[in-house]
């Protein structure tokens, strides 16, 4: 029985879209209000998908609590009322675009998550903007 | 033209997780407060997703009102306001994980749907838990 | 500057309508399915209203955190994957309607809640039923 | 990095379900309450879901500001606070279902698109129905 | 113990706006798009709340049930699925702006409801815009 | 006809609690997460209430596109998109707590509002956290 569970979890971070290698026109042109020196932020809202195999003793794919902790830990805690730009490694060279942010955060849960799972991570910027890696 | 059209539902119920071949220690350890003796409820938001060939006569993949009724007589009717565990016979030997209950819809409308319609359900435990059967 | 503050939160909970003091008959006539023997369940969402002075030296109408901890203690702790009727003894001779338990929320919040504060609670039993204590 | 991005948009309309080719009496039958011939009204929610590699250089799949502008060209412009039967071309001899309403956005912004992406349209008539093509 | 109860509802209707003591030019410049000739519609969402004394033998302010039936009476049966300008006879004289339905709704209710009790009406003419009537 | 019409809209911002008049170690024990000096962020979402007089020629409060008009000059231009404490005049000296942002949200529109009508915000800093300004 191959099923996939869902959780939800959120965070609300500041964030600057900016490419070093170009001229400051090149970065407002592209960029537009994203490219803030000062930053802006949101309500980042995380939807985790995890597929396989049901275990017959449990009814489970896998215990929700165990996954809810991870995404705490990979997730939340580093990621929560920071500024991705600067206080999250892995944005100090990559750009935090919703796409990188989502890219960034299905590598870290893939690190963690049993290998005969499968992984999608959904990741809202705003209720209007979302993206969704791998793409089906 | 295939396409896929969705239609969501919802039923209030109680339920409990339990394995009786397992003590009361290990239930207790496994299923934490969803062990609960006295059950506890939810209330589940059900999606429906069935996918084929749109008719050109009418438009439709099917007829909304069909599905509808259909989910009714399947799944609200003996599902809603009632206690999993007692009241559905499926789940009396059968643990009421929302895995399990999502897999027992889809078998209750997959029979009852046309062989040449796909059908995917979706079932909400909480705005933030949810699952599908079966898995892309 | 007078202000209101709004936290929200949730509890997953069964219950079952009853009313001792009638016939079997009337209880079924009056609750209909609410009053299935073996309870059935509910998604309460509750959205706790403060209303007061801003302090100027925090800006805050109190520290919200204090607020998700009271919260925490006096409801989800004692309610969530709980039996109203059984496992919460404010209900075990009182009926556990929406408007009953909305109010019992309240009374538990006050009783911890500074005097110079006003309260107001409204619990959602489902997206399209809900109450508000007290009514203005 | 193949990912897909989700843009939102919604347009408000007037439609009528009717095959010129039946009888008022067929058409009754099938389309119900949805044959009025003074029309009724939905909210259309729209979700556009586009696929394909991120762009290194500015971690975006596409701007997002692009599509934005593209679904207000192709379908907020056009259908917004229209009647789609006496507005819209596409309509005029074609049933504006929920399928084919999916199905004629699919194919402006399709048309407008990068060969090189991937494109799926979802349709929301009311919270309750939507539809999406291609299907899965 | 004095409580308010909410129920929603929702119905999908057609409608234009104008004004026929105007001329074309005027009606166009004031209601913009809501005046097109061809009508444009929505999925309006209706929160019925009624305040007053919970009675203490049933735990109820009224019945859910009631109410739920004396909306669909006034409220779904007539408005839903239909031109408000050309099938409901209260807009065939008076303008259906979001206020004014939202009066003309609060009207049939409170014709129906026990005088004891207090009402108020907010309509959602999209998730964007709404009214509320009477105002606090 | 007194009645009460209801606006929504969104911006995106950073922000950093902090109170320049006390040490860093106090203002980390009052604001925790919140006073991070390298900021933080949010998508706010609005809701603003204006009540009054139907105006019996229109059958609107007001024309909804001046009101929308009017948020976009007075607080989505300002705000959106920028870092609240560096890029908005109000702040600088204002520690931007949603109690704060609304207050000043509710100035900046009561001063371009007809002083004939009634005026209440409320303003989500989360989906779960948010306020309103003046309180009833």
């Amino acid at each position: 029985m191959r099923i996939a569970v869902f959780r939800k979890a959120h965070f609300n971070a500041a964030h600057r879209l900016h490419n070093p290698a170009w001229s400051d026109e090149k970065n407002q042109a592209v960029f537009g209000l994203c490219n803030n020196a000062n930053y802006h932020g949101h309500n980042y809202e995380l939807e985790v998908k995890v597929a396989g195999e049901v275990d017959p003793e449990t009814g489970y794919l896998m215990d929700m609590k165990v996954l809810k902790d991870l995404i705490y830990e990979e997730v939340e805690l580093p990621f929560d009322h920071k500024n991705l730009n600067l206080d999250v490694p892995e944005f100090q060279h990559f750009n935090p675009t919703a796409e990188h942010i989502c890219y960034i955060i299905w590598q870290r849960l893939r690190n963690r998550l049993d290998p005969h799972l499968d992984l999608m991570v959904r990741l809202y910027e705003t209720p209007r903007n979302f993206v969704e890696y791998p793409a089906l």
